[in-house]
């Protein structure tokens, strides 16, 4: 990593065995970056339960590492013993957010290794080491996967580096450099002038507190600007491309992404400035057709109406809040993915780089 | 007016001479229905300054009033002294907020009202009446304007009733039933189903505070979304119009109005659904060829970055925070003023209804 780009590290393992899991505390942010170091399984239930740390792929890192933290007391245990407690503490773990897919899938694999090598008669010592092993891989591959994404995204990042970016999939949410940030982080290091313009990403401000803290603190240029601004930011040719995340891609290359990205795509198509969507191939479901059928969550109205400890609406108004919304593949100018970039967006290429061999 | 649509006097002289100025306190909206009762020229300024009454048109109204009230307590003076005071009242008044285009226009069209009687000879009590009958004139026009455009306005209601609004351009801004929502009450008090989305309107969410504030108690069914949620109502066609107010029109018709509006024209014309402006004749600048030569007002950062009472973003971070945005007139469907509706909007058509007769 160069000096130029200087990100935190959001989850690490720390020490050998035993050994701790340090966590950057997300809750803090903007304002402070602090880290909690955790050393009991209850504090990892805790930190994923608070949002501590926050983002699919991270909570996923922290979740591993939380079996393996879990374990360390438990090698005195039968290996049969020790592989059923692994199976306790990974249900424990889920249900801190039970709908994080993530969570589940990372807490799962370590326990699978776990209880594959006790199948072959390792003992507890071994398992343990197996565990950790495990959440290691989950997290070194999560790395890797967001230094692809970068590799891939690069060229795609304008000569000017002038982009707009909404909500926050950067570093902060990943165990690497990120997924929409990935491609500028990669340019940056090139020695490559970034600006970014950093929608705020209401009702949550994920773009105030995460976004911008993250770029500014890994020295790249960043303006913050509220939602409702972009339109004007792109009509002064202030930026000349988008660059975005996602939390779901539907067969024909519809991305669901935080509210507020359709906006975005829509005014960007407007501008003739490319959209881009950078996301793991993980993030696909291609069980389904098209976008229209990702189920959208709507979450509670005192997140518009009282987000940031004062009610700013009135007391018995209605809100309508969609966390998500979908954007047409026909509006996204290309997916990219740890297996290469998808261009233009449609089934057909969809399928074909998704089935390449993955880097 | 009707029982159904019950909406606030935002602005009221009570009682005859002497009397009081009541203000609706909007710094305490949308939590209280509060109002002050001001007997003393001080307390305007102060209320003028301190935002209790905000609006163009309304801080016009008020700083009539306010000079009617500055006087009361002067009657004694010799007529010329009584005028010279007048003078002096007017420019205190315009002290509280010197950009306000509308409170000089209406402290001053009081003061020369009384400065034509003291010629005509007229002995301090009647000039005293006089300034009251001026600032009554000057509300009694703004009630006529505002109903004017909702009368104007009204076939432009979607059958349906649902629109979409931006800001707050209603009953708290005028002396009247507002601009953008004229044609909503016009239609709601014919009996029609109104359903209004309200972006909250960032960064001082004026939707939040004030027109869902409104709308509700007028009964009127108001939803509240945060401004990046407007592109999503529009694909799941839950609007079927977009009714937006104006700060400043060019001779073109290019629509100067409260950031995000733009962004809003952009997602209705891409949804198909028309975006209608409704504004006095005096929002027109015809002096201005296109909406380009508009200044724009930059206000700073904080109002981003610790909006909600509440520091939301890095301490040093930069933030980019235009106050309002320009609407380039190919993207409104019709401006609605109180002499007739700008259909299609183009010079020619903005130039024959302003020199139309008024209402």
């Amino acid at each position: 990593m160069s000096e130029v780009v200087n990100f935190p590290r959001t989850v690490e393992w720390r020490g050998g065995l035993p050994g701790i899991l340090r966590l950057l505390d997300q809750t803090r942010l903007p304002l402070e970056e602090h880290y909690v170091e955790l050393r009991e399984l209850a504090a990892v239930h805790d930190a994923i339960l608070r949002l501590v740390v926050r983002g699919a792929p991270a909570i996923g890192i922290a979740a591993g590492y939380g079996v393996a933290l879990g374990l360390q007391t438990e090698r005195a245990l039968a290996p049969a013993v020790f592989a059923a407690r692994a199976r306790a503490i990974a249900a424990y773990l889920e249900s801190a957010r039970p709908t994080a897919v993530n969570l589940a899938w990372a807490a799962r694999r370590v326990v699978e290794r776990v209880e594959r090598e006790q199948a072959r008669g390792a003992d507890s010592g071994a398992l343990l080491e197996a565990a950790l092993d495990e959440a290691r891989a989950i997290a070194r591959e999560d790395e890797a996967m967001c230094e692809a994404m970068g590799a891939h995204g690069r060229r795609l990042v304008p000569r000017s580096g002038r982009v707009l970016t909404h909500c926050n999939a950067g570093a902060l949410a990943t165990g690497g450099i990120g997924t929409a940030l990935a491609p500028l982080y990669h340019a940056a290091r090139a020695g490559q002038k970034i600006a970014v313009y950093a929608d705020e990403t209401r009702p949550l401000l994920q773009g105030a507190r995460l976004t911008a803290w993250e770029l500014s603190r890994a020295g790249l240029d960043v303006t913050l600007i509220t939602d409702s601004m972009a339109a004007r930011v792109m009509a002064e040719r202030r930026v000349d491309a988008v660059f975005v995340g996602s939390d779901r891609i539907a067969a024909n290359g519809d991305v669901c992404n935080k509210i507020g990205t359709y906006g975005v795509a829509v005014l960007a198509r407007h501008h003739g400035i490319p959209f881009y969507a950078v996301a793991p191939s993980s993030t696909f479901d291609l069980t389904l057709a098209h976008g229209g059928l990702i189920p959208i969550e709507e979450r509670d109205a005192e997140e518009i109406c009282a987000g940031f400890g004062r009610r700013t609406a009135p007391k018995a108004v209605r809100a309508y809040n969609p966390a998500f919304d979908v954007t047409p593949a026909a509006l996204v100018s290309a997916i990219v993915t740890e297996r290469g970039v998808i261009e233009p967006v449609d089934e057909k290429n969809v399928r074909a780089v998704l089935s390449a061999a993955s880097g």
